[in-house]
């Protein structure tokens, strides 16, 4: 018997998310799928966040347990022979057998691109919200978004169809930048780290940010939607193609 | 009447390529479409360069007359909003009669990368050559690739099924680096800028480094294959997704 940690990259474009669904391709499914012929029986995979439809990861996590003895980088390789190309295990290591993906996870990072240019670059048009006009408010954005930091109820930036028992949580780091990652190009990157996210959180959260950014609401409304915890106070919910789980931290 | 120079950017994933086709869908053909409703009838667009199925381009340079009187910036949008979002119209200029996207071209640039790490990102996977072992010699393929520096007959570097007058073009840069596109990738870039392309020649270049890269053959290789002439001396083709049409550069 092996206890794994799984990394997990993918391009969410196309998918209906981690989550195994009645119809389409789950990112879920697919790593079952890729585990029970190494197993020879069906697999169970556990993941840390349940990325919605077109949610892409850079560093998803999910933990795993094989009856039989594989060394993790056979998995590794294994397993990236039967998935998609947009799928990938980035790596597999051996844990305890306390350890779940999702419970054991201390906190989370996201990130959202907005591509706040006039043109977007075809490369980018599935992994950015495209905001074409005027240039958003960086600073004002920035200062809405590091008004959140702290511990909250979030229940105004909380998605339709939940079913948590509580919507408090606390958010580490919130902060607009514009991004570095490719020299040149007008993006504008929200990164958020928080000990856990509501579903579509990010989301709502960057949907109310292009509210301020735009002007229409100066960057102090943000508490007030907050206080309020009415999800019909906040923005819109952004598009999921912008969205990145980038990474899951545990102790 | 008006005479436009075009500069447009597109993911080659799944198109065949610059040149109108009898079956699918080519660059060309999605530009002309864009352009008629704008004329009211059919329009003829040149391009600089006929990159093949699957290969991008950054900047492509396209040349074409209208009859009605339009504004550049109103060209642009138009375009925009008729092609799919593989495709970019990023710029639109006003240019005199005699201007011609390929006769007009001093020289065009090329981009090749190689994906050489073991797991490929998902986000590349339409974007690179895999690579995946063992690490690539970059000081031998570099060596390699200046080599090819200079005017000479690259016979030896044309695919299958061209019907160029002369095998004989000027490269004028040619050289193998680490990418610092985005830092901790795994990427290897080859840059070639010449005063023009015989078909598949970037590609059929690559594909010769990369033997090089493997250790199989010396860097002074490259030479000889050059002096050959022979098609069947240099290395494989290159797989279309990792090239890239960066520019194309005019007096």
């Amino acid at each position: 018997m092996i206890h794994l940690k799984l990394t997990i990259a993918y391009d969410g474009t196309g998918l209906v998310g981690w989550q195994r669904q009645a119809a389409g391709t789950s990112v879920q499914a697919l790593l079952e799928d890729a585990l029970a012929p190494l197993e020879g029986a069906p697999v169970a995979v556990a993941g840390a966040g349940r990325t919605d439809a077109g949610v892409h990861a850079l560093g998803q996590v999910a933990s795993v347990t094989l009856q039989r003895d594989i060394a993790p980088q056979t998995v590794v390789r294994a397993m990236n022979m039967h998935l998609p190309a947009a799928v990938r295990v980035l790596a597999a290591e051996e844990v305890g057998p306390e350890f779940h993906a999702r419970f054991s996870a201390v906190s989370k990072t996201y990130r959202y691109r907005i591509w706040n240019g006039e043109v977007r670059d075809p490369f980018e048009r599935s992994f950015v919200w495209h905001i074409p006009w005027p240039a958003l408010d960086l600073a004002a954005m920035n200062a809405a978004a590091a008004s959140l930091v702290g511990t909250h109820d979030f229940a105004a930036f909380q998605g339709t169809g939940s079913d948590t028992r509580t919507t408090v949580r606390t958010i580490l780091s919130s902060s607009v930048s514009r991004s570095d990652d490719r020299a040149g190009k007008p993006l504008i990157t929200y990164d958020v780290r928080a000990d856990g996210f509501l579903r579509s959180m990010v989301r709502s959260i960057v949907g109310t940010l292009v509210e301020v950014g735009r002007g229409r609401e100066r960057a102090a409304w943000m508490s007030e939607v907050l206080q309020s915890r009415e999800r019909r106070r906040a923005g819109r919910t952004a598009p999921p193609a912008g969205l990145f789980l980038v990474g899951v931290e545990y102790q």
